[in-house]
This record gives structure tokens, sequence and C-alpha cells, in this order.
């Protein structure tokens, strides 16, 4: 049948993505018109999807500007957010103008590692011993299989954690500008091959959870994975009342019964209001993983009475992105990336230090208005 | 200045996102042409997204199809997933294939509640156990006031967790096909109010981390929010070797050395291959909230060699989703829907049953590929 | 040989002790003289201790006395702790000092219940239906049940947790005075047969884990195993700076960046400074299973600066004791919860209540000397 | 008053004892006769206890002999265990019989480091980077402070972890055969005067709790606190069927089913059985210190059918153990650990090995056990 044939188009021009969106339309009496107002030749997305039908499109806002002092990004940006949920980016902006009528958001990446964890199967305790000697006396070989595979990555480390008949390695790599997880992958696999061959270890997988990729785990929120960084702002007294209508008392007690007191009750590992709104915004807009939302979600918001200002931190131990290769290359991504200068090499520091930001814009209005009882109204105005 | 001027445009009109483009074009200096393509009079968008420019385009690509054998969803379904990761549609897809080979996919709903939860500040002991007491004593006005803010939604639990001088609540609603993080908002707010004026408690935040929303937490994995949603499959042993390429033994073992004991041995909260991926693909393509991918990633794969076979499950204890209200009325998102038969009322649970199988589809795959040593060349071929 | 007949004794008599202990001093070589020393008849612990070859002696010192504001232990008290750490008996003491001239502590159970948590292994999804139907439809039965095992217990709630081919059951049992793991472990069994042969699930174990008994679990953090007690203490300002030689905002100050923003991003289940100490001394003292200081650790540590004042509390949300059965038969630990008056039934709350006001006490203790800098001079001049 | 006068007494002679003895049994009204039968001197405890009244007397059992193949322990061993819980001895004692049958345990140290972890104040990041910078280029000064408080104490690593204005370091220690906080605690104290003086930070507390001791956390199952140890044991079909009743598949499902699943969904970061009991018993008899069973508890069980056979694993990345100094000076606990010939320098890693083999023999005995369908039964006969 035709609509049958049409799935199995395997192609990937504009006429490809009809026929395909055609069949689908047939089989399933859905209208599909909203679909098919892309901007973009096909062809440029045959990196990122198969079957290729359309496109989603999400509203796309900006918020700010907001004055940054990063090592990379310095000066007023005003962001893009990608959301469906109301409110979202009235509210950051609203935090952004805070933050800058304060001076703006000092914001810094204090560490940049990519990570992937293979695991193996040992005979046993002496095997195991036997496997992390190997890798201890032959890291020139190992790092030499990483060069193999990648120009831009670098192993920068590598850990052991052993248990009975399973080893898992956790390798930490520097990956340029690019978000780096395809690299480390390549890379790990050649570390595989390797390992195996010279050890009798079996490589179960390359990626045994250590990792951990798209999972929450307390190891990326300890140690880091991607970028981890943190921005602040010191919001003088007058500006929390004058703007947030709060006090910074208030706002220091919201924080530590739910940010802190809450989420530890609740045996979670993000200690945040919202962080994951802002960053799944800025990711989708930025043609970032979405999925990396979930490590991105485990952030720290801190706040403290300094002399009666309100000084508020983000830390965000696992931001993983890249301004190269993935979802950026697409045109509306690339658009994105664009207002805030953040397109290609040597970017990809700047794009965290933004995200952090961003991140710490959302917080510091949310906890505002919880911290003024307004949350309710405003969902209700702007809202859904 | 004209550029400033637009920036402050508040409206919802094409004229108004294009004078705001324009504004923002001129300050940044990027061009962005790219997100004017949209389908849609951006005033229908006006409840979901403040200060609009433009739209984010995302590839929207089918998987499947795959046969369900819900309580809701039962047949044959072909499935929307937008994404920017390369190989994830192909790699969901052949999943998709092996279980429709083997007979579909039983999946059910086993709980369906959405939480909020407040914290109260308390002046001890004693006051905290008046409250509570005078909590027991109320539920029936406490009732009244949620059915003063709802039709939909209706107040199910309340849990109380004293803490010295915090009280946090919460309260479990069930809100129809709504994801229903507004209305049970809305509603904990009434009750906040109520609590208030009749014990002196005094409602810090009517969102005390206790929910826990977009957050990763012990109290959603082990509780559930949203749906609670088990899918399965039973792939025959020789379907494994012939579609997957590997066997009954080495999926099993993997699942173990990788999801089980890797996800543990990291203090991880997920216990899966890459959930998050499918997860975030199918929200980004149905309007749902991808912040929410978070809670979904808190998943649970299990393999099983029965008889032979390989049985294969993932518990989703928090898949937070609706098919009214927030994203579901833009015009992609809505098409998309209606691929699946999801849209308006009535429909949630089948959708959740739609995840939970596209997850399951997408485990199936990342595990055989991976037992079978193909992943690197899956992602070289296909791939970034 | 003798000695390795001396082994295979298995009497209960000081003469079968005493054979014992002479083989195993022939076969080691150790001089075991120290251990003889044991102040009751060998035949009184042969329900506590198998192959017995003598005692151990651990220091038995007393804090307090402190005044205790419970619903069942009122007035002062003077408490029984087992100890080698030295400055452990002085440091509670201490802080019992500064709670008592404060006017005591007020201390309360809010929730009392033992859990166990089967196991079974189910066919799949609809089977697991059947059985979580067949529990819900059948409670009388599963009363009954329990019932023909235990005068003192009582079902109060039994949980279901599908997942795949598993089921978890969380059943909570009141019981009495004992600890009651024993009690709910029988009564569980007697729960696991009637399912197994009414509903075709396998039991594969009575302990399925999620009970979860002597490892750090969020589920009992959140939830609560065996008493949820809180015990509250205010310290007026010039009590903190006379008796603690600190202030109330380098307390609260300390126990912010410690218990909760330390203990966070350590991805602990643990939020205050030493709870298990006291809680293993006093648990050793009264013949408590020192095995359950792992859900006693799990103590949430608040402080707030009120007026002026210090506020402290503890959360306990997992005190799992008994004053019948166990190791409260032998004398000394008789003796020690004579001293409390916690001997017997009609005791296990009470006994409650203390645990936790002694762990507040020494949680202000060590807060108040390390935010005066003394910790190391602590240890230093009466340390090890 | 007499007994209040008594209470005063802070002597450590056999009269002062006696005093405080007669006075808290006057105020209290109990019998006390039972904890005065001490073997020793109480002079001998001054370091350990302070108000000391008398002992606490723990029934003190064997459990082996067991083979155990350690790199320090090596041959068959007779293990000291103190406890109350009837069928802990007899249990682990049948897990060391199925182990010495099959030709002993594996077991071997891996990493071996005593942590602790101040917090200190910052005034936001940048102060921060200074102090992260000065610390890094100042080593051989943080060495040289570390050095002229110890003599068997070394620094290997230092640890970073920024947080707005909290700067929390994890610094690991050698510590030779002392468990060594007390010797960690003092070098790190100097180690933060050293910091306070050139960066103006503040110390706010030498423990900030990412150490971290007796409360169970993340970072130590991950890392490794004290030492880091694993044991094993490869069962024979044949062995597993005539000795434990059950079947190599029964075991590694249910070790599946409850340590790795039920553990898992319960939010645990212990995967055992009960590990905790063991290492409780074996802490109490060698003078360890019992509230570190806290850490000991996040073991996690493995097992595998491997050709039949039953493949079983301890992986313990946290035994805290000494065997100088602290409750190892007592006579009841040196003559214990005369009995496996820990006592003194050179001792402490073969304690470990010995701590890891006996966990390995009561988890063995207790699947075994629960796999047969015998855990009731066992407990019915010898019990409580």
């Amino acid at each position: 049948m035709a609509a049958q044939d049409g799935l199995k188009n395997r192609g990937h021009t504009s006429a490809d993505v009809e026929e395909r969106r055609k069949a689908v339309e047939q089989l399933t009496e859905a209208d599909l018109k909203a679909i098919t107002d892309y901007s973009f030749d096909p062809e440029k997305a045959s990196k990122n999807i198969e079957n290729m039908i359309g496109v989603t499109q999400i509203p796309l806002g900006f918020a700010g500007p907001v004055q940054i002092n990063g090592d990379y990004a310095n000066g007023p940006y005003l962001i893009p957010l990608a959301t469906t949920e109301g409110a979202l980016v009235a509210s950051v902006s609203r935090g952004m103008s805070v933050i800058t009528a304060a001076g703006g958001s000092r914001v810094k990446v204090f560490d940049d590692a990519m990570t992937r964890a293979p695991v193996f199967r040992v005979n046993g305790i002496d095997h195991c011993v036997e496997v992390i000697e190997w890798i201890r006396k032959n890291v020139d070989k190992i790092d030499e299989a990483v060069c193999s595979t990648t120009k831009h990555g670098k192993l920068m480390e590598i850990e052991t954690f052993p248990n009975g008949r399973n080893l898992h390695l956790r390798l930490s790599f520097s990956t340029g500008d690019a978000m780096g997880m395809n690299m480390a992958t390549i890379a790990s696999e050649a570390v595989c091959r390797l390992i195996e061959e010279n050890t009798g270890a079996v490589a179960v997988s390359v990626s045994g959870n250590m990792c951990t990729d798209k999972k929450p785990a307390a190891i990326n929120s300890i140690r880091g994975r991607g970028k981890y960084v943190i921005a602040e702002a010191k919001i003088p007294k007058d500006i929390v009342e004058s703007k947030l209508h709060s006090s910074t008392d208030a706002i220091v007690e919201l924080n530590e019964r739910k940010n802190l007191i809450g989420s530890a009750m609740a045996g979670s590992l993000g200690f945040n209001a919202h962080a994951a709104n802002m960053i799944a915004a800025l990711y989708i807009a930025t043609g970032q993983d979405p999925a990396q939302v979930v490590e991105g979600s485990m952030c720290m918001t801190t706040c403290e009475n300094v002399d009666g200002d309100l000084y508020i931190a983000v830390r965000m131990p696992a931001v993983e992105i890249g301004t190269v290769g993935g979802g950026t290359r697409l045109p509306t991504q690339t658009a994105a990336l664009q207002m805030i200068d953040c397109l290609g090499e040597g970017k990809a520091r700047k794009l965290a230090e933004i995200v952090a930001v961003t991140v710490l814009a959302g917080e510091l209005s949310t906890l505002g208005a919880q911290a003024a009882g307004q949350l309710g109204r405003a969902h209700k105005e702007l809202g859904r």
C-alpha cells in the first residue's frame, strides 16, 4: 500500500519528508499541515534525525538584557528561551532586571570535563588487580588509543571502581567546544578494545552508568560533568524591596526551608526552585541535548544575608553543552546562538556562563515571587 | 532608541513579534530570519510565552509502528519524536519493530496523582502538633477550599512531615487530563491560606520541594508523581538473535552490570540506559513540559531470562503529562498529539502508556546494540 | 583434638563457655582472661548469642541530668552511655547542662510503626495486577494471618510497589514495646504464604529491602521506620554565650554550611553533626540493636535564630528501639534501662523520647564547640 | 546532698567509679550491681570515657573458623563477634563453613585513606578562586602544617568543592594503623589555620560534612573512606546444594530482586542483606567506633552464576577501622584483637580484610537461608 511504502522511505530531501508525512497522515488520520512549515532544507538535518516528517515549533522569546560579568561572557545579553510555559520568560526577565540593576552577575567555570564510564567483566579480584595494574602502567598507550579517534578530545583522568566481577572505569576528557559525548564514546570504545586485547577483561558496555549520562546521579553532583559553573549576584537591600517587593530575610528563610531542608527531606539531588525550567528553555533554543536537563537540574541555590543585602548563588556542577555539532547546526538554533555570540569554536565556556546566569535569574525571580506570596497570581494572570 | 523600544513591546500580534525580533537583531547583530517561519498566529501562544520573537524548529520524525497493548492505547502506533540527536529515532524504531514482532508491549498505569507540597513555619513542636490536628479534623474544609479553585482537580491525600519549626505537607490531587501542576498550585494556595488563617502557621512557600517538581528526588521515585506506569515485553529468543544480533543472556548481563550495579555505584536515582532521550523527544513533540524530563528519567529497566526468552520492563514512577492545556494547544504539538489520538479530554493515561512503551523500545534497542557491541558504529554511521 | 572439640560445644552453661574459651585460646594463642568477667549466668544469654566465650566490656558512663519535657519522659534524667570514644560523654553532658538551664527539651513521637517488605516474583503486569487486586480485596484474611502469629503486633498498612516481574510490598505494623523486627518478620512470612497460596506469586524473600533494615535508605528518611521523633530546645542568647562561648548566629551559620549544605553536596541522607555517636552509645548501653544506628543516623538538625535566641531541633524519622526482648534482657542492659525507668512494657516511646533528647544534646554541644573553634582542643585534652 | 556530690566526681579510680555509681543508684533508684563487674582498672579507660559508672557487657561469641586468603590475613581464623542478636553468630558461622569448604575467601584492600572536610566561608566567587589558587600553589606549606601535627599521618589529596560563599575542601590522609579520625581532625585544623591566615577565608568548621563521618553519604560509597575492601568466594554448585540447601540460581535471583532492585527502589545507599550486623558485632568486639557501622553499611553484595557455581562478593568502600588507639586499648577488646592477631602496629589492613570476609559470610548465609525459605524458622528456633 502507498502509505506503508511512504513509511519506508529513508531519504532526506523535502520530497522524502513530504512522502513520509503524507503516509503518516493517511495512516493516522491526523492533520499534519502545521509541521510542514520549516525554514531549512531537511538535508541539513540528516545527521540530526531519521524519518523526518516536519518540525515541531516551540515559541522563542528573549529574556533580559542581563549584565554578565564572566571570564568569557562580559556585557549585557539578551537570552533566547524556547518554552511553552507561560510566565517563564517574564519571570526570568524580571530576575535579570534585578541582577542588572545590582551590577550584574559574576560567573565562573571551575571545571570542564566530559566523562564516559565503561564496565568490564573480570574473573574476580586477582584478575581485577591485574587489569588495574595494566591500566596504570599503560596510560601512554591508552592516550594513544584516544588520540587515534579524536583530535579535539584529550584524556584527563581514569578512575577505577572495582566491584566483584565488575570493573567500572570513569574516563574524563576535555572535549573543546563540543558537548563531547560522542567524542568521549568513540574514544572510550577504543580504550575498551585496547584493554580487552591486553588483559582479557570483557567490555560489557562502553557506558556502565558511572558516567552518568541523562540520569540523576550523586557522582555528577559531587564531581561534576561537563562544565562546573557558579553564578552569583549581590542584590542591595533596597532593590530587593523595590523590585522584588520582598526582603532579604524573607528570601533567605524561604531558600532554607524550601531548597535546603525540603529537598533534603525529599531525598533529592536538586536543591533549587526550578533550575530545570531555565535550562530546558535555553537548551532547546540553542540546540543542546534536552535530555541533559536531567544533570543540569542538580543545581544548588544558596542565599545569604550579607550586611542586609541579598547574596544569591547557583552551583551547577553538570552543565553539558556545546557550541559546535549536534543540534547547534540547525538554522533556528544557530540564530539563537548568534544572539548570544556563542556559535562555533571557542564559545562553549561562554555558553556555560550564560546558562548559569540565566538559571540564577530564574531562581532569584521565583524565590522573590514566592517570598512575596505572588506565585499563584503570576500564573493566574499570565498563565495557562 | 528604536531597538530599545522594540524590546519593551509586550504585545502578542505578528507585528509585535516582528518588532521585537528586529530590535533583537539590531542589538545583537544576529541574523534571525530562520526563526520567523512559524505556522501559527502568535496570539495563540500568548499564554505560552512572553517576549516572543519567533520559533525554534526541532526536526520531527516518527518511530514505529509499535503494537501497544494498553488499557487505553490499543493497536499499532506511529510515535512522533522531536529531536536533534542523530540515531535516536532509528534506534527507537528498531526497538519498536522488535517489540511488535514479539506481539507488542503490555503497559499499565498503576497510579495517577499530581502533588504539591507547601512548607509552613510553625513555632515549634506544640504548635506543629496543633496544626496537624487541625488539618486532620478539617479535611472537609480543606476539600472545600480545593473545590473552590478547580472543578477538575480533587484532593486525594495529605501527608505531613514535621521537622522542628518546619511543617511540610504533601498534597496529592487527581487532575483529570491536565498535567495538573497549575491546578495543584492554585488549589494548594487556597489550602495554605485556610491553614494560615486557622492555625497561625505561616505558609513560607506553596512549594517546599517535597512535591518534588523538576528536581530528581527519591520521594517521587518511591511514591510516584503524575502517572506511575509500567511497560513490558517478552521477546522470543529467536527474535533477540535475528533482530538484535545478540542473546538473551548478554542483554540480561548488560542490564545488571550497567543499569543496576553501575547506577547504584554512581548514587543514581535512574536505573536505565537513556530513558530521558525518549521522554525528551516525545515531550517536546507533544507539548509537554521538557523540564519534567528530570522526573521521567527516574526509570528502572529490568531484564530477565524467562525460559530463554528476554523479558524486559520499564518502571516509570513519575510520568507527568497532560493532553489539555500548556503546550498542547500549539499547532505542531496538536498535530503530534493527533498522530497518536491523544488530543484533549480523556487521553492523558493513554499518552502515559505511549510514553512508557516508547521508552521501553529505546531501552531495548540500546541494550541490544550495546550487547552486540554496535553502539559506536551506530553513532559513527548515522551520527553527529 | 581437644581444642577442636571445644569449638564444637554448643551448650550454654558457664562450663560450656569455659570450654569454648579455652579451645579458642589454645588455637589462637590469645590471652582471653579479660573476657571471662561476666556478671550473669550465660544461660540467660542463650537467646542472644551462640558460641559464647565471654563478654566484651564497654565502659559505661552517665550524661546529664537533662530536663526532658516529653509525653512519656518527664523530669530530669541521667542517661547511660556505653562508649570508648573519649570526650563523648563529657560533650553530651555539656549539651544537657545547656538544655536544662534553658528549661529542658520538648520532645514528641509523631509516628510509630515497624516495617517489613517482602518481594514477590510475578509473571508480568497482568499477574501483578491480579495479585494487587487480591491483596486489596483480602485485607481481612491478611489481618487474620498476621494475628495468628502475634498478639502484640497489628498490621497498619500495606503499600504495593510493582516493577516488571517484581512486586514489592511494604507492610507496616504496630509492635507494642518490642523493637518489633522479629514480630514483623514472622507475621510477614505468614502473609507471604497466604499470598503465595492464593495468587501464584512466589515470595522470593520476606525482606526485599524496601523495609529498609540496617541500610541507609531514603524511604525511611521520608516515611519513617520505628519511631519518628522530634526533640527541640530554645536556648536563650545569654546561655549560648555564657555556656557555649559562642553566639546564636555563629551556630546557625555553622549548621547551615555544614549540616545542610555540606551534607547535601556529599549526597548524604544524614543532615547532622554526629547523631550516630549518641545513638550508638545509648543503644549499646540499653540493649538495642547497634546495627540500627544506621537508620538512626538519618537525623536532620535544624537551627534558627528566634529573636536572638537559639532554636535547635533534631528530626529522627527512624528510631528503632524496644524495651522488651532482644538485648534488653541482659543484666547490664537491664540496669541501664532502669536508670531511665524504661524497662519493660509501656516504655518504648519513652525510650524513643530519651534517644532524641540525647542526640539533641550531643548536636548542640558539638555545634557549640565547633562554632567556638574548640573541637580540636576538646579531643586533645580528653582524647584518645 | 551526697548523691549530687557523687555525680560531680570527675576522677578515674575505682573509688571514683563506685562513688558515681552509688550516686546514680540513689538518684534513679536503679539497681546497678550488674555493671560493676569490670575486668580492668578504670584508669585504663580514662581516655575512653568520662563519668564512668561501670561497664556494659555484651556477650562475645566466635564464628568460624574461616579460611581467609588475603594479602595480610592468610589462613583459618576464628572471628570474635559481640552481639545480643540471637542467630547471628550461628548464621555467620554457617557462611564461614561454606566459604571454607569452598577453599576460602580471596579478599583485598584496594584503597586506604581517611578524610576530613573543612568548610570555609569566602566572600564570593573571586575570593573563592583566590583561595583555591593559594592552596594549589602552597601544597608544600600545607604538607608542613600537617606534618607538624602528626608523624603517622600523611596528606594524600586535597579536593575543592566551591559553592557560592562556601568552599568545602576534602582532605585525604594516610593514617597508618589508627582509624585516623583524630589524627585527620588535628591535621585539618592546622591546615584550616594556615589557610585562614593566608587567604582571609574563615574556617567555619573543621568538618563541613563532605568527609562524611558517621552519616550515610554517596561521596563515601563512590570514592571510599578508610579502607575500600572487596571479598569474594566461589562456592561450587554441590556445596550450595548440600550446605545451603538452595541453588545457585535461587540465590542469584534473590540477590537481584532484593539487594539490587529492592534497595534501588528504596533510594538506598546499601545494596546488601545485613552487612551492618556483622560490622557492628566485629566493631564492638574489637574496640572500633560503632557509630561507623553507618559507613560500613554501604556495602554492595553481588552474586553470579559462573558455570553453575555461585560467585559472591561484597564491595565495602568505607571500612573505617584501626588496630591502635581508641577502644582497642581496653582489655576485652585487646583480647578479641589477639584472637585474630590484629593488635597493634601493622595490622589495620589485615583487620579490614577480616571485616570484609566476615560480612561476606553473613551475606552468604542469609541469602542462602532466605533462598531456602528458612529465615523465619531460624529466628523462631534460636531466636529472641
